[in-house]
Formats: C-alpha cells, sequence, structure tokens
C-alpha cells in the first residue's frame, strides 16, 4: 500500500477507541469523546477508561483488551509514561493508527523525554502500527464526523490542512470558517515522530475532495523529501505555507514547541518560491490566500480596478494597492469616451479608484463603473469596496442593509456577467465591544453572509485584500512559465 | 483674536443655520440637521429652505435674512452656484463662520470650478466669515451636540483630528468607537480655503480637552508652516499621521479628491519623523496607536514578554515581535529560579512566549508568568493573547466565557500591580457572518467590552499590536533624546 492509501484508510476509521477517555468537562479524553459524538461519527465508539462504566452514554471499557471488536483508531489522552503499555495492546488488538494526542516527549527538550519517544516509534513499528503526533491534535475530518474542537464546522469542504501546530489549526477552520471556508481534512502532527510532512503532503496533493492545501511547519524532518513534494503539490493545487520560527525568538520557541530544526530563513522562503507554493506569514494571511484561491478565477495580470468608498479611502486604496504589487490603472480613453457619450457630466473628473461620493446624482452607479472596468482589457482584477461612510455616514441602519443588499446582489450579477476576479473589502467595522450601538455589526455581518453565498471573497482591509490579489498572480505567472507558451 | 481662539470660538457656536436644509431624508440638508437634534445641540438651530414650511419639527425659513435672532454658524448644503449669494447674506446677517458642506470646485480639475473657489474666498474675507471646508463633512463636536454621521458615539472624549478626508475621518472615529476611543473634535476640511492644516494643528496641540491628535493629509498647503507646527504639537502630545497619496495612483486620486499638491514621499516621511510625529499607513494603523497612546503609560524599552496561546501561534508570535522590532526576551535565570524554587516542575522547558497549553497542571497560571515577567527588569512590555484554542477549542461557550472574564480581571489587576504598558491581542475571529455558530462572537464582543472597562488597549493581531508598540517606543525615545539626559 502506498503512503497515500494508507493515510486514506486512517482517516476512515470503522472503529475509534479514546483511550482515556473521561467523564470530566475539563478533559481532552471528554473532548475527544464528545467530538465524536457530536460531529457524527458513524462507526463503533469506544471510551477506555478503567475508572468508569460509561462515558457520555456509552459503555466505556477498562482498557483496549475488553474491548469485543476491532479497534481501527486510537486516540490517545493517557499520560507519556503510560503510552509503551498502551502500544503493546495495540498490537494485540491489531490497531491500525494512534493518534497521540498524549504530550512532553522531544519538545520538552530533555533526554529520557526524547528517549522515551524513540521508544515509542520503536514499539510501534514493532507492531505495524502508524503513529499521528505526538504531542498534537490529530485529524479534524467533518465528512468522517472526527474533530479536534468545539465550535468548528460541522460541514465538510474543499480546503486541507497540515499542521504542526494544533492550536494554530483550529484558530485558521475558525478564521477561514467565518469567511465561509470548509475543510476536507485538517491533519496536526505535532513532532511528526511516524509520517513526514512530505507523506502528508503526497495525501493532500492525491486527495480528490481537497482543491487548495494549507500547510503550517516549523521545520521540516527530511528537506530532501519536502521539498520535491512540495512541488508536485503545488503544480497540482494551490499550496499556501506558513513558516513558524523565522527569526531567532521564534526559532528558540519552535525548540520548546516541536522540537524541529527551524533553518534558514532565506533558504527556506527561496525553497517555496521554487517549488511554486505561495508563503504566508501568519493564519490571517493564509485565510485570504485560501478564500481568493477558491472563490477566484485565475488572476493573470496586475491591472486593478477599485470602486465604492469616499474621496480619502480611495486615496489610501491606491496607495496600499500600489505597495502591495497590483497596477492602479488610469480611466483609459475609451472608457471616458464612453462616459462622455453616455452624457456622464463628470467624464473627466471621475478617475480609479472610483471615488462613490462625486458620482451620485450622475445617472450612473458604482456597479456601472465597475462593469465599463470590468469589460476592458487594462483591468484584471475588480476591487469593490462596502466599508465606508457612504453606507454609514448617509443612511440609517435600514438603509445601509438595502444599499448593501442591493450592492451585493450587483456584484454577483457582475462576478457572472464578467468573469474576472472580484474581491470584496469589508472592514472589521462591524465586530469589537457593544460599547455602542451595533447597527453596522449586524449589516456588515449580514453583508458578509450574503457574500459567502454569492461566492465573492472578502477581505478585512485593502492592504490585505491587494497583497492576496499579488500573491495569486504570483502563482499563475510561474505556473505558466512552467507549462511554457 | 489668534486662531486658536478663533477656531475655538468656531467651535462652539450658540446659533446654527442650515442652509440647504431638506425633508428628504436621502439628501445632506436633512442629516446635518438631524444629527444637531441628535447629539444634543443645545443652542438656536434654523433649518433654511424657501421650499418647506417645517423641517424635522422645526421652523424653516425661507432665507438666511428671515431668521430672528444671531447666526453664529452656518452649514451650507447648497450646490456650489448658490455660495456667493448665500455668502451675502451670510455677511448681512455677521455670521461668524461657514462650513461649505458644498463640494464640485477646484477637486473637479476645471478651472471655472477652480477661479469660483477663489471667488468664494474674497467674498468670505471681504464680510470677515471664516470658512471651514469646501467639500468636506466639517465638524464632529460631540460635547458640543455637533455630528457629521449616524452611529458616531454621542459621548465625548479625549481624542482630536483634523482631516482632509470626511469619509476616512467618520470610518476613523466608527473603528476607534469600536475599540473604546472617544473624541474631543474632528474637523474634516478639505479643500482647505481658509483655515491651514497648520492653524487647525495649532488648535488642537492648545486644546486642553484633546490628548492625542490624529491627522490625515494628502498634501498641505504650506509646508513651511506645517512642519513647524507639527513640531510644537508633538512636544505638547503625540500626534499620529497618515499621509494620502503616497504613490502614483494615490497622487492622481488626491488630484480628484481634493486636488492638494502630494510632493515627494521620502521627503514627507523624514520632516514627519523629524517633527517626532508618529506615521500611520492607515485608518487601522492610526487607531492601534491612538490606543496605544491614549491607554498605555510610556513604553521605554523593546524587551516584550508575551503570554498565553498555545504552541504554533506562540512562535508566530514571537516571530512577528521580532519582525516589527520588539525584543522577545529570553526567559532570564532569576525568573527560572524562582520556578524552580517554587517547585514549577517545567522551570527549564517553559519560555518566552509562554506556551499557556504547556502549563496547565503545574501549580502556576498565565497570569503567575506574565506577573513574574512583569516584575522583572528585562520586559518592558507585556503583551498577553487571547484568541487562542485554549479558549475555543477546550472549553464550550460558557466556560470559555468565564475563563475570558477571569483573565481579563487577572489583567487588569496586574496593570494596576505592575505599571507596565500592558497589551492585549483578541482576533476577529468574533466578528463575520453568521455561517455557523456566534458563540466565540458573542464571547470576543463581551471580552472587548471587559477590556475597554479596565483600560487595557487590544489589538486584531500580534503584528499589529508589535507595531504599534514599536512606534509608541520610538516616539517617547525621540521625546526624551530631545529633553537630553
Amino acid at each position: 500500500m502506498s503512503v497515500v492509501e494508507i493515510l486514506d484508510e486512517i482517516l476512515h476509521p470503522k472503529s475509534v477507541a479514546v483511550v482515556g477517555a473521561s467523564g470530566s468537562e475539563r478533559s481532552w479524553g471528554y473532548s475527544y469523546t464528545t467530538h465524536l459524538l457530536e460531529y457524527g461519527f458513524r462507526g463503533k465508539l469506544y471510551p477506555v477508561n478503567p475508572r468508569y462504566p460509561e462515558i457520555l452514554g456509552l459503555k466505556a471499557y477498562p482498557s483496549l483488551l475488553d474491548i469485543p471488536g476491532t479497534v481501527d483508531y486510537v486516540i490517545s489522552c493517557v499520560p507519556s509514561n503510560l503510552v509503551l503499555g498502551m502500544l503493546e495492546e495495540c498490537g494485540q488488538k491489531q490497531v491500525k493508527a494512534v493518534h497521540l494526542y498524549t504530550a512532553r516527549f522531544s519538545e520538552t527538550g530533555r533526554k529520557d523525554a526524547a528517549d522515551l519517544e524513540q521508544e515509542v516509534l520503536k514499539r510501534a513499528r514493532k507492531y505495524n502500527i502508524r503513529l499521528i503526533g505526538p504531542n498534537c491534535m490529530g485529524v479534524y475530518h467533518p465528512g468522517h464526523g472526527m474533530s479536534f474542537g468545539y465550535n468548528l464546522p460541522k460541514e465538510a469542504g474543499t480546503i486541507g490542512m497540515l499542521s504542526q501546530t494544533g492550536g494554530g489549526a483550529a484558530l485558521f477552520v475558525r478564521l477561514a470558517g467565518k469567511r465561509g471556508l470548509r475543510f476536507s481534512k485538517v491533519i496536526s502532527y505535532g513532532n511528526a515522530l511516524d509520517f513526514s510532512e512530505a507523506d502528508y503532503l503526497e495525501y493532500f496533493t492525491e486527495d480528490t475532495e481537497t482543491t487548495v492545501i494549507t500547510v503550517y511547519v516549523e521545520g521540516v524532518r527530511d528537506g530532501h523529501s519536502f521539498f520535491p513534494a512540495l512541488r508536485r503539490a503545488a503544480r497540482k493545487k494551490p499550496v499556501i505555507v506558513i513558516k513558524g520560527g523565522r527569526g531567532e525568538a521564534g526559532t528558540r520557541a519552535v525548540a520548546s514547541h516541536t522540537a524541529s530544526l527551524a533553518g534558514s530563513l532565506k533558504t527556506w522562503e527561496a525553497m517555496v518560491t521554487q517549488a511554486g507554493a505561495v508563503s504566508a506569514a501568519n493564519f490571517d494571511e493564509m485565510v485570504d490566500l485560501a478564500t481568493s484561491f477558491h472563490n477566484l478565477p485565475p488572476i493573470r495580470g496586475a491591472g486593478a480596478g477599485i470602486v465604492g468608498g469616499g474621496g480619502g479611502p480611495s486615496v489610501l486604496a491606491a496607495d496600499e494597492c500600489e505597495e502591495e504589487g497590483l497596477v492602479v490603472v488610469p480611466l483609459p480613453d475609451e472608457i471616458r469616451k464612453e462616459l462622455r457619450d453616455g452624457g456622464i457630466e463628470i467624464w473627466d473628473w471621475v478617475s480609479n479608484p472610483v471615488d462613490v461620493s462625486i458620482i451620485g446624482g450622475f445617472g450612473f452607479t458604482d456597479l456601472d463603473m465597475m462593469r465599463l472596468m470590468g469589460s476592458n482589457e487594462n483591468y484584471h482584477i475588480l476591487i469593490g469596496r462596502l466599508n465606508e461612510n457612504v453606507m454609514f455616514t448617509l443612511s440609517r441602519g435600514d438603509a445601509a442593509d438595502m444599499r448593501l443588499k442591493s450592492t451585493i446582489e450587483g456584484y454577483r450579477q457582475l462576478k457572472e456577467e464578467i468573469g474576472k476576479p472580484l474581491l470584496v473589502v469589508v472592514s472589521e467595522d462591524g465586530s469589537g465591544s457593544d460599547q455602542y450601538g451595533d447597527l453596522s455589526g449586524k449589516v456588515v455581518s449580514q453583508a458578509r453572509t450574503d457574500l459567502i453565498k454569492a461566492g465573492i471573497p472578502f477581505y478585512p482591509s485593502m492592504g490585505r485584500a491587494a497583497r492576496a490579489a499579488r500573491k495569486v498572480l504570483d502563482y499563475y505567472l510561474r505556473k505558466d512559465l512552467e507549462n511554457g507558451p
């Protein structure tokens, strides 16, 4: 069996035992059992703990050996000193894979713990048991009813993730979820004791349920296998990579987190770029990139048409787009001519970015301008802005709500009509405290929901939208170069 | 009278007339009248419009000349071709100041409109009328019942703003409002036809209600007066400056927005730094800086202690702090000794940033670690993280809520006890769409409210917190340098 087949089998267990399951709400054994129940795992589920006859309404078993049927997959929540004994029982039960949530191995920086980790690997190899972890959150696979967190989406999607960090993976799933993204599988693998990063990468490369791969790594066990795997992956689908431990302090932090070797940042960046993958600095940027790849057609040029918002924010929008590597193309003669022929009195005044505060009362709208730009070959990217005084300063809540609704419906139609990448900026205005009326908050939240339904990606700031667009463009430029003319 | 006294009088009118007031909800004449009513303006209020006998329950006057009493301040919402005639009436009524919301002057790029603007200035000078604008939103002065937008805070505060853009100013007030900031006065001045930027700056420098000055400019009419005024201001209080029109596209956009001359960015940046002011790239960063200056004691060193969050996010936190110019100081021997002496088993493993996922069960908490760092001279800045799996992955809503509450109460006590700058990172996780359960959203919103009450500034990402901290540090370093040893 290939590593891809092995991992696919591991990710689809028919029976799961949670060793160290517990009735105490504050324990991870309780959490993992709850997740399997709440996310709809349809196989056999066996809590294991000698101190409980029953956990969460399920019969609990004193040990793995007491379970009547077969066990495909074990989630280990016991302390590290009990792992070797547990693996003996796994061997007898012919368990295929163990997810070691259990931590305190090599990442502690202590020799005895590191030695124990190596013993664990040996013991697993002896019984042909594959390991995920140790020191990790394991698998979030909503399509198969597996989760490692409360408050993550229950529906499946097409974003895949391999992540050395579990906390970061959960954070990313939540942030991405709020932007409408859903996941095929997320594997938090911690110390990567058994499978390597390249193995996981290969899995997602071949996985037909995954269209975009996201990666968080601090250091890779084996660069010689990782970078070729990254290249193969990036040829097949977009791959977004965060490197944790870029500086001195981060490298120190890596040591106590997953004990991996961070290596030189420059070499790393060069290798990632050469492989055709896309670097992200943090999980916020990774969400921006993932929603861009997921929702947009390929970006084929840097020419941006920006529409919406008042004068000052339009000026800053131009600055930030340019600073992030987009070209804010001045309105070409043919568009000015079209405006003039259409009797638009301010044909010579309006410019790109389109300051919507000046176009009112002249018989054309922001969407008309966007349509003109979208139909013009100089514009490869359209960016709409929703977070402006035009909505919340001039209008009260209901009116702003109505205007947002009709603008988004306009975007949706335009997107289908024009077929060019359309990005929308909605500021975080709506979040925040309850210190004063949350009218705009509600409206913005509704706007985001409508944008998700329309399949239009949105970003909390112009700078972040522009940066994502530029990186997506670079991805396709490299891809085209590789494919040749 | 000095320009400061003149402006102070203008900002405290006893009577206001809205010329071009209207009963139509979608008009600015309606909005401005509504604002004066809703924000509690306590002087005389006169809507002027020959077509209405009454507007919003107030008697309306056909012209300024029909108003029985004196008029201190006029808000002009009439089209530009009516302004000269209106100024004649203002002259007869001995109006002191006119805010020209009216636009379509030099910013259109048309000669006749620019000529008209100069005529307007001449006419105003003739009658000794001072002008705010044209092409601007005018004054938001909640303490005096004046506003230029719905949905802005009604309470007054101590942040001041002068802004060439009105839309941006309203956006900034809303964004800052959600972070707990309130304003003394905001002046959106558009084309700066009469008062110069230096005049406004001087006003805020002397204004005792203002503790932090924020500035948005695209170009200044007179650099020779602006930069000395900026220096005087920055010596007295922190001044944060956004420059709009930094690149080619932005400069083009400036032309059609306020027609000011953008000038060289490099020279600009150097002058701002020399003046001792702090540059911000956009309104998001300006909010970060304003809340930092408002809430924090002076920052006197770059050593940062970071506490909270799991392993991966801690690694990235270290990276981002370092990338923004902070020093992530390793735990010094004396702290390790204190931990060991206290019987903390992982005294040699825990590090800075403090990964809270590893300290559970060892008899000390994240707040204990923060207290140790806060009491140590190597740490000048403390940064707490709230947005982690530790809250939302392990715990369900209520439990997460409780933990957030007690953590924030701990921060509050620590802040008072230690007296060092304490910044908290709360991600935007809570905002977003209603696509799935908004439990974390509610909890995060509550956390922000509690942080505001505790006077602790918060930031949506580690990178933004670190960048703000570094700039605040630089401001005080320069100030100390100027003041000498």
